[in-house]
């Protein structure tokens, strides 16, 4: 699937039944499309990171119940609800951190709930999964805007990790206020932090706000402090994985880092996210469930 | 020159009237020894990194101004001071921020200005350096005899960049300090930023700590404040490039970072440098020239 013309808006796209979804490990070198057909080629895809970001690993998930949804129903069409509820049960535990997994899940599970016994359910869940996107690309804009707000006076910012369109439905949650912070004049420079170990912030994000023609320097995460301390940085922004009843979040390692550091030099600190990424079921950070990948697969 | 079996220890070798470096941008997939025999090489070798480390570049330079010694001697008996000491201004400029490069240089020029005209320099500055060399492993065993005193009970302690055998005359200063700590039964656990852009965390120190068996995780520079939020880190300790009259230092971006952050944790911070790193010229850290590479370098 090369054919497609990426954007960092077009990462996700329901294509007539199946979903395309723009392969996120192989950027900015390669724009190549993965076509996914069934829930477990999209569970694969969040496991893998094909897709990432809170945002768009839950509007993947609903998409990935619509598809299924029609699957278990041609098999079956007495009992694919039992089937397709065991199913999502799996698709929950492809990522531990980002709770808009979960929440996109109990949305489709609350809409197969009350459909009508032996009627081809896959439309009904095919426009709601599209909802579900639609309305997080149009929550960012809002957020962007809101965001922006905040930014009173031009001033360079830092981000860390990728909370771009590539993230979610399109525009972005934390990249979703810069953008409509640049467009407003009020942010003269981004630096993004390179994010190691798997680089969202050089592979993703530079890619992304260079397509915009947003000025963007890439910066070693460890650089962020050295930065701060010469000045010129107003802001960081990010986005997060999960947000706790009590307003701990929890987001790419390396944020609490620039938290601390920001503290110490006065610099203002925006986390950026959507409703669906708010846990209230969880009391605070220290009971967030933090993913950790295997060395072995970091080397 | 693969015949050598490299340690951390022997990374400069003096070998017959030639230079033999462990090449350090090839750690530690391969072990490749380059012999050098004029001043041009070791400018070239500290410039591209084939030996970095302050202390360890002021003894590649001190060999160097004994091997061109010889070549300018030969060349011309009666004018080769001047020669030399005109190469000498070039080799100082080879990298900017570590001091010990021009305090070997003024031991190296206070020895040329007291030979005997019309003698072979080159045995008495071989000398020379040898010395260099040898004092400063000394100097580091000792050097980690009194940091290991700090350390009054078992911790585990971060580290960045290396400031290790491979960047000194031998056993390394924060590392030499780890080294006797650990002998002494005080340190856990060693924590190695992976020190990015050029990774001397994950390609020297984890190779150093691992052949000398000290428990070593290796782990992304921006985790380092997460680490020391879940309270097993005792202490921080970094080498150093500089270190101003008024206690100031500079050292490899990101250690600010960690001082910022091991403050908040009320996490111990130790700077082990030998004497030579230290600039009483230089007032305080804000006149210390910062090595910048470009980022083409770098992507």
């Amino acid at each position: 699937m090369t054919d497609l013309r990426a954007t960092p808006d077009t990462a996700i796209i329901w294509d007539h039944g199946r979903l395309l979804l723009l392969d996120q490990r192989l950027l900015p070198q390669q724009e190549v499309y993965l076509a996914l057909t069934d829930l477990e080629d999209v569970s694969n895809a969040i496991r893998n990171m094909v897709v990432r970001g809170a945002p768009a690993i839950g509007i993947a998930a609903a998409y990935a119940v619509a598809m299924e949804a029609k699957i278990c129903f041609a098999s079956c069409p007495n009992t694919w609800v039992e089937q397709l509820l065991t199913k999502l049960d799996l698709l929950a535990k492809a990522r531990p951190t980002a709770v808009n997994l979960m929440w996109s899940l109990d949305i489709m599970r609350a809409v197969i709930r009350k459909l009508p016994a032996n009627v081809d359910p896959s439309p009904v869940l095919t426009a709601e999964a599209c909802a579900v996107h639609l309305k997080d690309a149009t929550a960012n804009r809002n957020m962007g805007a809101f965001g922006a707000d905040l930014i009173s006076k031009p001033t360079a910012v830092i981000t860390h990790c990728n909370a771009g369109a590539l993230a979610t439905g399109g525009y972005g949650t934390a990249l979703g206020v810069i953008r409509s912070a640049y467009a407003a004049g009020n942010i003269t420079q981004v630096y993004a932090d390179e994010t190691r170990p798997w680089l969202q912030g050089s592979r993703l994000t530079a890619w992304e706000l260079l397509r915009d023609n947003i000025p963007t320097t890439l910066m070693a995460d460890a650089a962020a402090a050295f930065r701060m301390a010469r000045g010129d940085v107003g802001w960081v922004i990010v986005g997060a994985d999960r947000i706790a009843a009590n307003g701990d979040f929890a987001n790419k390692i390396g944020t609490y880092q620039l938290a601390v550091t920001a503290r110490h030099h006065g610099v203002k600190f925006m986390v950026a996210a959507p409703m669906s990424t708010i846990d209230v079921q969880t009391p605070n950070g220290n009971l967030i469930p933090i993913e950790e990948r295997g060395s072995q697969e970091l080397l």
